[in-house]
């Protein structure tokens, strides 16, 4: 794995380590483990990709593995257990991404259950909790490159999430559809992961060559996409929000608060915090900027 | 914990370590992990709880480690992935505990959603997908000792499946409840986990005695729950079976069909099996002991 890291350390963002695959070699892995993510550069994040998810004692032991063992920035979590399990993992300066919509093929059997009043489907009640969990940051989700669709629906509900993106290569995810869906406003708010696809690259002596040229193609894949989208995001239309919208915004209203309903619609919005009940008038780019998470939507004109 | 061991190995039905305790003290814990499982004697089942769950490939590799590396006979699985996920887990003669019910007290923030169109919570679900994927006795269920109804809920949708039910002693879960609860119609069908329990017992160089108490107690208090049902049981009610009753069987149909649709109700009941249409009539105690889950529920005759 040095190798490769050697050869892609200036075009990752982060790294993200499967843990399943060091664990099934034993205490050979557990020496690989420790062998890889020593040589990650200090300045590169690292995720660790371990899907853990327990009650909150045994949560906080998993925690101190992830963090204070392992030294991981940020590991994905299973969500379940609910939010007590995932607070331990909450940490200054750590991040968690939930899974959100996986990217396996099985993944609709329980994500894609209708709750609730309004039939959304788990998934996207994930995407809610999320925002109103992590509103700090400290929570992103994980969002399946093989499922575009889904992808742009939980954008749609939280625009200011950081998601950690895999299934691209290998798993079949497609990438131009995939970046589109999932990045936010401004084309960022993505990690795309390729695993397969970049270690996998070349099977001969110089496999960290080849892995370094796909990991460059994929990279210059992705900003081309993004490039494409941000243009036409420029000359196209305002976010849709609706008089009635209920969002939480990334910085919090003095009075602490930092979920708003919205009460005016125009070049300035109005809008009132929930806390305090006080109104302000902020104009259509700052408030779209600072949208976290839409907590409950109005009906639009057409359907209301 | 090998004292532990020694102490409990002819009270214990099986052991059930977490690895969150091990993977927190690095290396030192895999190799107190190695040490634990080795002192165990072959004879008693091993109980991996390490909720695991990714994609199939990725599960694939959870499942060397456990199985392979680690030689534990049944893993605790999360099911937020769907059936290919949990398929790896799969091998003859190993178990699954699927996540349906946990034991900490955030467990209703997701597992209490409602779902579909009957608005069953998303852990009846989870009971149901449980018994659908694992007829064959390969998939049992977590069920916290710390939510008795809920438990209860799950033994009727279940009532052949094997459970885990974690949460007594340092979690607060009521014993006799918990176990009335989820014991099935013949006083079988758990199994019920103390840890901190027992392992902190004593705090002195006796530690070993008093876990061995600690144990004992347990296990004669639950059987004590258990021997008093039991006998109420022979007194009781039958099964509230009802015409149209969708029900899977223990012992697949000659036809290979496992599901039937019950016809008829009575001192014998009236069976038609879903796959070759077939009408069979069987006494009702094998019927009742043969169920492992009902599919779907016929409305009863005082509400439908």
């Amino acid at each position: 794995h040095r190798a490769i890291i050697e050869a892609t350390s200036d075009i990752a963002c982060a790294y993200k380590p499967n843990f399943a695959f060091f664990e099934a070699m034993g205490a050979a892995g557990y020496e690989a483990l420790a062998q890889t993510l020593e040589a990650i550069p200090r300045d590169i994040p690292v995720i660790a990709d371990a899907k853990r998810g327990d009650v909150p004692n045994t949560a906080m032991a998993y925690a101190r593995a992830i963090y204070d063992v392992w030294n991981c920035d940020a590991v994905t979590v299973n969500p379940y257990l609910g939010h007590d399990s995932i607070e331990p993992f909450l940490r200054p300066g750590r991040g968690v991404f939930l899974l959100c919509r996986t990217s396996n093929p099985g993944a609709g059997d329980l994500q894609d259950l209708r709750t609730g009043d309004d039939g959304a489907p788990l998934y996207q009640v994930i995407a809610r909790r999320a925002a109103e969990w992590g509103n700090d940051g400290s929570i992103g989700l994980v969002v399946g490159a093989t499922y575009p669709d889904e992808g742009r629906a939980i954008r749609k509900l939280a625009p200011g999430l950081l998601f950690l993106v895999p299934g691209l290569g290998a798993q079949g995810g497609d990438l131009e559809a995939s970046v589109a869906a999932t990045l936010d406003r401004s084309g960022q708010g993505c990690l795309f992961n390729a695993s397969r696809q970049v270690i996998y690259a070349g099977a001969g002596k110089d496999f960290d060559v080849a892995a370094r040229a796909a990991a460059l193609a994929l990279r210059d894949a992705i900003n081309g996409v993004r490039d494409a989208q941000v243009v036409r995001r420029q000359v196209k239309a305002p976010m849709d929000l609706r008089p009635a919208d209920r969002v939480q915004l990334k910085k919090a209203h003095a009075c602490g608060g930092d979920q708003w309903t919205v009460t005016r619609i125009g070049a300035d919005i109005g809008l009132r915090c929930e806390r305090c009940e006080r109104h302000v008038l902020l104009d259509r780019v700052t408030v779209e900027r600072r949208i976290v998470a839409f907590i409950e939507r109005a009906p639009s004109a057409a359907t209301g």
